[in-house]
């Protein structure tokens, strides 16, 4: 019903019935419990062709604050929303990619999250609660980062150690999983219930959404499509397999190919990726041709391994979100397009679309938000976010792993 | 309602609301409705602990004949079932794989069905229904083969041209869509309920279930696993794609890494590809080294394309179906499950299985037998099979194809 209520703004019952599918009955007694708890407020009142009176539901966005955080290997980007997930106050602060230290992580995320509190001015007591994406596997239902390639993490139970520092209900994910979420909730989810958004920075991955349902896989693993093979024994990748898609698109495998275009460019000099991105794009709006052979190779290998998604899901629309194709997109969305129909099966190619994000702002701190609204309506006893639920443990084959 | 009585065998009517999940008043409806169109019948009658009669409820086998067909690029495999799709009566024919012809092709398809039912004796007034898997993009809502590639066909209105020659009801699907629908009522989908089946022959595909619904895609044509990428500008593959899954694991792949490692090696002489692969089966019975290093390798490669579709899935089971791993699973499996751990990732690794498939007979005849039989109640008033639904038409962008 939340998903309903951000699709259609300010409804009726009855409206809110016949998006969901759900009995008038059962919207009116859910709409009570909202509104008892100050969840729901009415907007509006008005009347219907024969007279009758009714109300108007939305959101009541004052009715606490919200914060979701990305954190990736480069930046912490912690952004502030009302109830109604409508920015309040953001904060970015950097990372830097070669420390990998626990507390110097920590240190980042918590600094970044008051930042954007005191940007807003928000009053702690009306936090409801914290969403924190954290790179890597992160099991969600028992708060643990199990493994961050990046930082070499195993199992650091961040939930429990931001909560603590933070004094404030902290719910972490994944931000492949954020950032379809976001996608359902306010992309391209508002037309079609299958999907796919690409996500691409130091990392790559890909949430997924079928028919609806969130795609989190057994161990809350799945949408590592940045370790899918685009060349078997290519080149070495950071999981440790060679080949791998993150290893061509990702911003590392942009350095690399660039290193094999032209060893001696100015833009690999750069100290950071992010700057070796922005120089990149600096460069192309320059007209430089050496980064335009950058541009079609990485579109190139770009179109191939999204033609692998869509030919393995059939997904009607596929996305883009990160900050690497946000600074590229003028450049590499074209030459992904050009490429894609050599990739993509005939008859998977209808009406599909590769596109950036619309999702507004930062698409994985706003699904984080998103998941953290979820888990504040449990509390209150309002809703189950029961998405997923754990594949059962009986076993009819000696597991490989 | 169908698949928990498949799940549990002959059931009470608290069983199937507590397997179903729906309310005993629907399941009582439900259960009067299958009575009256002798769908079910009582099993057998029992006493509870304060010694209440109740019934137990079977699926009454006897109500009429169901033929499933997998007609694939060498061969046409038929099958008659009765309601409950225990196996009555099956034909084989081969297909010649050189022949292309429309009519040579519907001519095989009805000779198998029509050497089943002879073999049987199954009138034909008892089928309620044959279903027919073709190779290639099937739009199984409107019955036409789109794309077959090893025929050149398009728009083939493959489901009304047999039911003509048949004069009976015809459904048709592809074969993935078929392969996972017998997985999830007879196979691995009776312990969990997101898994991929993977059928490897001439062509390669898997099929797919997320969380218990089929991944169909968009355009039904969702599971092309055998066009996703190993090697990009690798070998040439019939997609017109170079570096596909299939050019490697499929018989012809195996056929052309066999003259990488021996042009001369006697099993290439043989007219079919499946004699071909019955002669490596027989080599490596017999320990020919050379057929050792054509397992070692296709073992490595399948081994990665389906660490692809674990890291990108995180489904806990994966399934081998088809004549292909079936002639030479005791080789291909230990090969596959020695490499799989280099290429999947370590959080998607625990509890994950490869397995020979242990659905039993032909799963693609069985699970297309199984549609046949929603497709039958479905007409009776008695289930909705509604799957899939269509995905909207509206468009946010340009669309690529």
């Amino acid at each position: 019903m939340l998903h309903a209520l951000f699709d259609l703004g300010p409804s009726s019952r009855q409206e809110l019935a016949r998006h969901t599918g759900l009995s008038q009955a059962t919207v009116t007694t859910l709409v009570g419990e909202f509104l008892a708890e100050g969840v729901l407020h009415i907007a509006a009142m008005e009347r219907n062709a024969v007279g009758r009176p009714y109300e108007r539901l939305t959101i009541n966005a004052d009715r606490g604050r919200v914060v979701g955080v990305d954190v990736a290997e480069t930046y912490v980007d912690a952004t502030v929303y009302d109830l109604a997930l409508g920015v309040l106050g953001r904060h970015e602060a950097a990372l830097d990619e070669h420390q990998h230290d626990q507390a110097y992580v920590i240190d980042g995320i918590v600094g970044a999250i008051e930042a954007a509190l005191d940007a807003d001015g928000t009053d702690r007591d009306r936090i409801v609660g914290v969403g924190v994406s954290m790179p890597g596997h992160v099991q969600h239902d028992a708060g643990v980062s199990v493994f961050a390639p990046n930082w070499n993490w195993h199992d650091v139970h961040i939930e429990e150690l931001l909560a603590e520092r933070l004094r404030l209900p902290v719910y972490v994910d994944n931000p492949l999983k954020a950032a379809i979420l976001s996608e359902m909730w306010f992309g391209v989810g508002r037309v079609v219930d299958s999907m796919a958004v690409v996500n691409i920075g130091t990392g790559v991955g890909a949430g997924i959404a079928i028919e609806g349902t969130l795609v989190r896989g057994s161990t809350n693993n799945a949408g590592e499509w940045g370790h899918t093979l685009l060349m078997l024994d290519g080149r070495p990748c950071r999981c440790g397999r060679h080949g791998c898609v993150e290893a061509y698109v990702g911003a590392p495998g942009l350095e690399a190919t660039l290193a094999e275009i032209d060893p001696s460019h100015p833009a690999l000099g750069r100290p950071g990726q992010r700057d070796f991105v922005e120089s990149v794009a600096g460069g192309l709006a320059a007209g430089d041709p050496v980064l335009r052979e950058l541009v079609r190779r990485t579109g190139r290998c770009l179109a191939a391994a999204l033609g692998d998604l869509v030919n393995l899901l059939n997904v009607p629309k596929v996305t883009l979100t990160g900050w690497l194709p946000e600074a590229l997109a003028p450049w590499l969305v074209p030459a992904v397009r050009d490429e894609l129909p050599r990739h993509v099966l005939p008859g998977s190619l209808p009406g599909l679309t590769v596109e950036l994000s619309e999702v507004p702002g930062n698409a994985v701190g706003l699904g984080m938000a998103a998941f953290t609204l979820e888990q504040f309506l449990a509390r209150l006893g309002l809703v189950s976010p029961a998405r997923t639920r754990p594949q059962p443990g009986a076993q009819t084959a000696q597991p490989i792993g």
